[in-house]
């Protein structure tokens, strides 16, 4: 898509890291690293969020996060990874074409988690049932 | 598996709020939500990791996350979502049955990301080559 910076890495107009690349999917480093080696996967044609992907480029897409994922982690002798998606600003989505974080993790890194909180009683049977209503 | 927290769920050893149950797949509410409707997704087949699943499972798995997801977003009226992996305890890992979060944001709920760096010259495409060598 014009204007995207995702396809223009994709089409080769711009230059990255790219760590894999196949028919549908391309990785490549985060010009940016929460840590080094942190790693984006997406399919290479233009969905804007998780939502919008099929379930044909689904399957592709995570069997390709698997292998990316394990490579990072042998090259950055990695203690663990998180993967993250960001979908919508709301979310930190910052680039409209869907991508996955792999992002390898370090003993004593320092990154912080977000805190926890807790339901009130009965509230959570209440959220519960209503996201079952739209399972149905 | 025995002593594992998430199996005694699936079990019905341990109550929980279930909003979506298959053959294979699980979902629940997080006890302790980052926002309220934090959804864990998970396969009910005991994987201690990511890295685990089979590809078989992983095809499974994304397609119930993408609709858990619809959901979630529909019933707490979320401006957008975050999908979560930890994967050890380097990375947040508390319990050892692979499960993804589905955390619904709201515009200003005051979750901070983590601060992103950058690459000293020529380090990022070492990086890459690297990872691209546990590629081939």
């Amino acid at each position: 898509m014009k204007d995207c910076i995702f396809c223009k890495i994709i089409n080769k107009e711009i230059p990255s890291c790219i760590v894999y690349e196949s028919k549908e999917v391309i990785a490549f480093l985060d010009i940016s690293p929460i840590n080094k080696g942190h790693t984006l996967v997406m399919p290479k044609k233009h969905y804007e969020t998780f939502l919008d992907l099929p379930k044909s480029e689904l399957e592709v897409l995570f069997g390709k996060i698997q292998e990316v994922t394990k490579a990072v982690i042998k090259a950055t002798n990695a203690d663990g990874f998180n993967l993250l998606l960001n979908n919508k600003r709301a979310a930190g989505q910052v680039v409209d074409h869907v991508h996955f974080h792999v992002i390898p993790r370090f003993e004593n890194d320092g990154l912080k988690h977000w805190p926890h909180g807790k339901y009130n009683e009965g509230e959570d049977e209440k959220i519960a049932t209503k996201i079952r209503s739209f399972l149905k």
